[in-house]
């Protein structure tokens, strides 16, 4: 579908990345970047929090490879309600809270992807935002949902893409990708 | 998830419906519905259209299976434009004209699901409704999507859980899983 003139180094250890792109029939190498997420300050507004954060995933990976010729893919997304960024839940107390906070109601979901060109340093980034709405969420549900481990390691605690997730979500309005965690209608223009 | 007190059957032989029904936890069995999908007008409105083949489904099967115990699930998919009922194409010329004209437009998915218990004869069914927006696709990757034989079994002739399904379209506004086939919350309060 789409012809890369240099190798794709997703800087994501993220499962579901690695899935959307393999479903859009991309080849790539997975090298996760280590940055310290802390160091961007959560007070920032959505869109330059993700931004930065994918920004940094990539240049990260640039500093890595030295100077291969590469195109490297850095996204961050985080979940917003009531003008707050949720991350992943600290432990499984933290994610009964974000998922009681996300019941019945709008929140946003916004995905940062920054694409870099290693050897030439040319950069490009975007922001995709998406409104998710969660039906009125059972406490034994959510119990159950935590029980499987799973929202552990997701924003707001938990993945459209999953059983619990998939029946919690009554509606979206945007790119149902942007919140599984990679925005694939955006990221083909971008690589095109 | 959710516990039946029925064995379920899925009157649809859909492969996204059956790996939506997996996603979700649930145990079921197949038994495809031979019914003439002609003989619902397609001059009827989509909601109606889209109910009544359901249910002509779930029905077919409460008479192939007698009085035995089950829930059966019947479920429909159209899409619509310009008032027009899209569905399956006949040949790839078809599928070319459909896709040319969703291109860098909203349409409509909808998608009918009827229960049925079947020794009891008790019956509901359901309609939901998605707007899908395609942003502008190239006759090229129009017909690379074609010869990749896939548009051939699918309604609108697109998957959007699919490579090019996913690259095609820029937002939806409602279910996801609607546009692929199964409302995933909405069968999920059926149920309950």
């Amino acid at each position: 579908m789409i012809q890369l003139p240099f190798p794709l180094i997703l800087a994501s250890q993220s499962p579901r990345r690695r899935q959307l792109l393999s479903q859009i029939g991309l080849d790539f190498s997975v090298l996760p970047a280590d940055i310290d997420e802390d160091v961007v300050s959560l007070a920032l507004p959505p869109q330059e929090y993700v931004r930065e954060l994918s920004q940094r995933k990539a240049l990260y990976i640039r500093e890595e490879i030295g100077g291969a010729k590469a195109i490297i893919l850095g996204a961050d997304t985080i979940v917003v309600i009531d003008g707050r960024i949720l991350n992943k839940p600290t432990d499984p107390e933290h994610a009964f809270t974000m998922l009681k906070q996300l019941s019945n109601r709008m929140h946003e979901v916004f995905t940062g992807i920054t694409i870099v060109e290693s050897h030439t340093g040319k950069i490009k980034s975007e922001v995709q935002r998406t409104e998710v709405y969660f039906r009125e969420l059972q406490d034994e549900e959510i119990r159950q949902y935590i029980a499987s481990g799973s929202p552990m390691d997701k924003a707001g605690a938990y993945g459209i893409q999953e059983d619990y997730g998939a029946v919690f979500v009554s509606k979206i309005n945007g790119c149902y990708y942007n919140v599984v965690g990679l925005p694939l209608e955006k990221l083909y223009g971008m690589l095109k």
